[in-house]
């Protein structure tokens, strides 16, 4: 394939640079793309520009977006009392999608990361103060369960503080439908310590 | 994510179209292009609007190409008495990567398989009997070593053998630095049934 078809090269180039698509994986795209009708792949290319061209970010809980305050934000039938912390845009629609949060949201953009080179001013930790106002009753830290997600909810817990604010942490214990014999020791030791009455 | 950013729903919808990429990895794909700096995702978007757009077939050998004829077909260096025939262009790529061919190719676009509803006319084979002249001395029959690859094998050399030309077939055997131990009963079979005098 060298010196012909460069458009393929380039192509296949491009595909490898995502994340988990090697140049096999890559190759393999490239070869369907050029199987499917013209249409199709024309309509995949549109998909990849439109969302460079009009995917933007809510002005007010940082939520990828089209319009500007996003559609969370600008639902009057949301609860305002109570805000959601998440991580990332994909977090907030997995939250989303569970259909058992009625508040709005904060995504940070990321989480602290000393060995990425991403501290607290890397998010947008110092946007979610202004948003703390009396009409807030509760923050929900809903950072990822693992140690930089955890170090983040500490960082944020502990700067919201002072603001007199109940600041809760979603529960870490063990998933729905799975089994205690295969848990890991972190996730039974917290399941334990987070027991409720029955 | 409903109501929400419709260009990021329309690209993970075109991106789980793809082989072997699922709704979960599309959105992780999406979100990573979300990411990346703006420049990135349009080249990417470019390099699948060209391949549709430049690419085309070499009207000797079917190989993708974007100019006609292919690079191979053109090339004067090459030996115009051997024609390989293989399955797709991915597998020509992958014999011109091995560095030992140095003949001329022709890829059928496929193989015969009644399931998939594929028969001889589907393929690039009656194109392939004016091109069987003097000056060809051998044909290299080179599809997959499946059950689909040698029915197409069986296919040509049955149809090519009345214009008296060498007809040959790679060979099937273990794979180099394989184990014997690991082996399958059909490739052990095969290796054992091409085994050559040392």
């Amino acid at each position: 394939m060298q010196n012909n078809a460069d458009s393929i090269q380039r192509l296949i180039t491009r595909l490898a640079r995502l994340p988990g698509i090697g140049r096999k994986t890559a190759g393999r795209l490239a070869f369907h793309l050029l199987k499917v009708p013209k249409e199709e792949a024309i309509e995949l290319a549109d998909a990849v520009r439109d969302l460079k061209e009009k995917v933007c970010f809510c002005s007010i809980c940082f939520n990828i977006t089209e319009e500007d305050p996003c559609y969370i934000c600008r639902d009057p039938k949301r609860r305002r009392d109570t805000i959601c912390i998440v991580e990332e845009a994909m977090d907030l629609a997995a939250v989303e999608k569970c259909e058992s949060y009625h508040g709005l949201y904060h995504v940070l953009g990321g989480r602290i990361s000393p060995l990425d080179g991403i501290g607290p001013d890397d998010l947008k930790i110092r946007e979610l103060l202004p948003r703390v106002d009396k009409t807030v009753s509760e923050i929900i830290v809903a950072t990822n369960p693992n140690v930089e997600g955890e170090a983040t909810a500490l960082y944020i817990s502990k700067l919201l503080k002072p603001l007199g604010v109940r600041i809760t942490r979603i529960a870490r214990g063990l998933p729905v439908g799975s089994d205690l014999e295969y848990a890991d020791g972190m996730t039974l030791s917290r399941a334990l310590e987070g027991r409720q009455e029955i």
